[in-house]
C-alpha cells in the first residue's frame, strides 16, 4: 500500500461539499480503487462558520486559500472556488510552484490562463486536471485527452450550457417567450450572477476553448471564440425550425480549417431526431469526431454536487493512481498558436427578417442573396399585416463570409424593417 | 523523452491492420501526446504471404504469437487474434508472466478467463487492458474505471452488438421478417462465423460481464449472465412495442441488489424516445448510471477497423504514458465472488400469445396471472383468425419470478396455443 494521497480543498460551496462527502463516505472503496488511502488535510472558504452539512472537524482551517495549497501535508490542492483571476488562480499558482498537483473546477481561469498554467505546472512536474471544468459529469476531458488519443480530431461541439437549454427547452415546450423562460430559470436559480456568462454563451465558450485546446493541440484561446448567445432566438424561430424538424441549441463547434480554428458558441438549428437535438432540459452533450472512431456522444449532467463532485474524485483517483498526463494531452510548449478562423465552413443557414410590405420587397432580398452567390433552398412568408411581412429563408449552403454580403447588401434595398436573424443549421 | 514503446502485434486482420496504419501514419502525434516513440517491432498472423495494404517489411515476423509475446524488443503485447483460448490465450499468458504490458480486443478470453488473467497480471507487474473489447471505439471502459472512480455504480446498460441492433432496426424500417433481416445481415458480412455468438446475445453477454466485474467490483461471471437472444422477437412484436410507444433492442442490464449481482442480456421494450430506443442500426451504446454522477450515456460505432483501433489505440497511449490501473479497477483479489441473482428486479412486461378461440380463454389467463401477483396493465386482441386469437397483454410491474409462475399456470388452462413471449419493459 502507498502513501495517502492528502487533498487541500479550496472553496466549500455544493461542489466543494459534495467531494468532501465522498472522500468520507467512500473511504474504503476509493483505497481499494486506487491502492491509496484518500485524505482531506485542510480546508478553506471565505467563510468559516456556516453549516454545510458536513463534519468538517477534523480538517486544518485556513483562511487564505494560498497559504491552504502550499501546506506541507498537502499533496494535492482542489481549486473550487471559481474566478478566472484572484485567490483561484493565485493559490492554484503557488501550489504548483510547490510541486503540488491541482485538481480544478475553474473553466473560466482555465479558458484565459490555461496555456501559462499548463506551462507552469511541467515546469514544476506536477500535473493539473479539469474534467470538471467541462460538462460537468461527462468524462469527457478523459474520453478527449486519453481515450481518443490515437485519433486526428475533426470536430468537437457540445452542448454544455444547462441553462441556455433550459431555456430553449421551457420555450419550445411551454410555449414561453425569451423573457419568460429566462425569468423562470432565474427564479430556479439557474443563472449565474451575471446572467450573461449563461445566456451570452460566456460559460459555454469558455468549456469549448478547453475542448478546442485538447482536440486540435493549440493554445487555449477563448478570445477567439466566436460569441452568440441565445437572447435573439425567438418563439417564433423555435416554431418555424420544428416545423421543418430542427431543434435550436447553444452549441459550441470547434474545427481546424485550412483557414485556422473555427470556434463558434451561437444557436444553430439541428435535425430534432439526432441526439444534440433530442437533448432536453440542463442536461449537457458532447460530441467528438475522430478521423479513425466516427463520431463519439456523450451525453449526462452537466452541473450539480453529484456529478460535479464526481467528475472532481476521477481526476482526485487518476492522481492516487499516478497518472502523469499534461494538462491538454500533450507538452504546453508543444501547442501551437493557431489562426482563428471565422466559422465559415460551408452550411445552410436559417433567416428570419421582417420586410416592408411593397411591391417587390421579396425579389429585392432574393436578388441580394443571389448576388452574393447564396442559393435559397426554400421561402415562406408567413403572418401578413398590414404594413410588414415576417418571411422565413433557408439556404443551401454557403459560407458565413458570403451570408454575410448578401446580408449587408440586403440592409441596402431599404425593405428590411428588422435585422434579419440568421442561424446556422449544424450537420450533426 | 523517454525510451520508445516497443509493440509486438499479434492479428492482422482488419483491426490489426487498422492499428498498424495508426502508428504509420501518425507517429508524430502519438510521440508528442505520449512523450515517446510508439514503435512496432514484431508482428505475427496466421498467414503471412497476403496483401494487407499496408507495409509489414521493416517488422520482425513471428510464425508463433507466444514466441512474439516474449521477444525481448517488446514492451508490450497486442492481442487482436480472437477466440476464448488457444493461442490468444496462451500467448497472453506468456506475455504476462514475462512482465509484459498487454493490449487486447479479446472480449471471449476476458470474459473466461479475466479473473486469471487480471491475478496473473498483477504479479508479474504487468498491465492488462482490453478498451477494445466493449463497445468498439467508445471509451466506455476507461469512463467507468477512471472518470466514475468516485461513484458507486448503480447500473450498467448496454446495447452491444451491432448485428443486432442492425437486424431489429430492420425488422421496424423495413418491414422484414427476423429470418429475411438476418439473411441481409449476413449477405454484408455483419454475423461471426457461428450467428449464435450475435443473435444469441453471447458476444454481447461476454461484453456485459466485463462491464459487470468493473462495475461492482466482482470477478468475471459470464456463466452467471442470463441469455435470451432476439430469434424469438417477430416483426408483430415490434410492431406493437412501437404502437406503445417502445422499441425492442437486445439490451444488457447489470445491477448489484440484495440478492445478489442480476446480469441479463435479452431483448426489452425501451421507450422510443429514450437514447436507448433512438438507437439505430450497428451503432453501441453503454449507458452507466452512479449515485453521484447520475445517468451518463456513451454513444459510438461498435465495431470496425477504425473504431475498434481507435479504442486498440487509446490503450497503447496509457501504456506509453505510464498509466497503471488494475485490469478490472481494483486488485484481482480483492474482486470478490458475487452470487448470481437471477434478473427479477420489478419491471412491467410484454406478453405475446397466441390463445384458443374458445369462451373464456382471455378469462382464464387474466386469472393465471391474478393468481400470480400479476397485474395487468393493458391486454389487447387482434387479428383474430378462425381458430385462434392472437393476445398481447402489458403488465404492470412485476418480478420475473411472479410472472413465471403465471406462465406456467397460463400453460396449464389449455387454452394457450403458442408459448407466451415475454419481454421486460426495461425503464432508463
Amino acid at each position: 500500500m502507498s502513501q495517502p494521497l492528502r487533498l487541500g480543498i479550496a472553496g466549500l460551496g455544493t461542489v466543494g461539499t459534495g467531494v468532501v462527502k465522498i472522500v468520507r463516505q467512500k473511504a474504503a472503496l476509493l483505497t481499494e480503487r486506487s491502492g491509496r488511502s484518500i485524505e482531506i488535510s485542510a480546508v478553506s472558504a471565505r467563510t468559516r462558520d456556516k453549516d454545510r452539512g458536513v463534519n468538517l472537524s477534523s480538517y486544518a482551517w485556513e483562511d487564505d486559500p494560498v497559504a491552504l495549497a502550499t501546506r506541507d501535508d498537502v499533496d494535492v490542492f482542489v481549486e473550487l472556488m471559481g474566478g478566472s483571476d484572484g485567490p483561484a488562480k493565485a493559490a492554484v499558482e503557488a501550489a504548483l510552484k510547490a510541486g503540488k498537483d491541482v485538481v480544478t473546477a475553474n473553466k473560466a481561469m482555465l479558458a484565459h490562463h490555461g496555456q501559462a498554467l499548463a506551462a507552469l505546472a511541467e515546469d514544476n512536474g506536477a500535473v493539473l486536471r479539469f474534467e470538471a471544468a467541462v460538462a460537468g459529469g461527462i468524462p469527457v476531458i478523459k474520453a478527449l485527452t486519453e481515450g481518443l488519443a490515437g485519433n486526428d480530431i475533426e470536430r468537437v461541439m457540445g452542448v454544455m450550457n444547462g441553462t441556455c437549454n433550459y431555456i430553449l427547452t421551457r420555450m419550445e415546450d411551454g410555449g414561453l417567450t425569451y423573457e419568460e423562460a429566462f425569468a423562470e430559470a432565474d427564479a430556479l436559480g439557474f443563472l449565474e450572477a451575471d446572467p450573461q456568462l449563461d445566456v451570452g454563451g460566456i460559460d459555454a465558450g469558455h468549456k469549448l476553448s478547453l475542448l478546442s485546446s485538447i482536440a486540435f493541440g493549440t493554445q487555449v484561446n477563448f478570445d477567439a471564440v466566436e460569441l452568440e448567445g441565445i437572447g435573439s432566438v425567438t418563439i417564433e424561430d423555435i416554431r418555424q425550425a420544428a416545423d421543418m424538424g430542427f431543434r435550436i441549441k447553444l452549441l459550441g463547434v470547434a474545427r481546424m480549417t485550412g483557414r485556422g480554428l473555427e470556434q463558434s458558441m451561437a444557436p444553430c438549428l439541428v435535425p430534432a431526431n439526432s441526439p444534440l437535438g433530442q437533448l432536453q432540459g440542463g442536461t449537457n452533450m458532447v460530441v467528438i469526431e475522430g478521423d479513425q472512431v466516427g463520431q463519439i456522444v456523450m451525453r449526462g449532467a452537466g452541473a450539480g454536487e453529484g456529478p460535479t463532485a464526481s467528475a472532481v474524485m476521477g481526476d482526485v483517483m487518476d492522481v492516487a493512481r499516478g497518472l502523469r498526463v499534461s494538462t491538454f494531452g500533450r507538452p504546453a510548449d508543444s501547442l501551437t498558436e493557431a489562426t482563428p478562423a471565422r466559422a465559415s465552413t460551408p452550411a445552410p443557414y436559417y433567416l428570419r427578417m421582417t420586410l416592408a410590405d411593397k411591391p417587390g420587397a421579396l425579389a429585392k432580398v432574393a436578388t441580394a442573396l443571389g448576388e452574393a452567390g447564396v442559393s435559397i433552398n426554400r421561402m415562406r412568408q408567413y403572418n401578413h399585416t398590414d404594413d410588414s411581412a415576417p418571411v422565413l429563408i433557408v439556404t443551401h449552403k454557403t459560407t458565413r463570409n458570403a451570408l454575410d454580403q448578401a446580408l449587408v447588401a440586403m440592409e441596402a434595398t431599404g425593405v428590411v424593417i428588422t435585422a434579419p436573424v440568421a442561424l446556422r443549421i449544424e450537420e450533426v
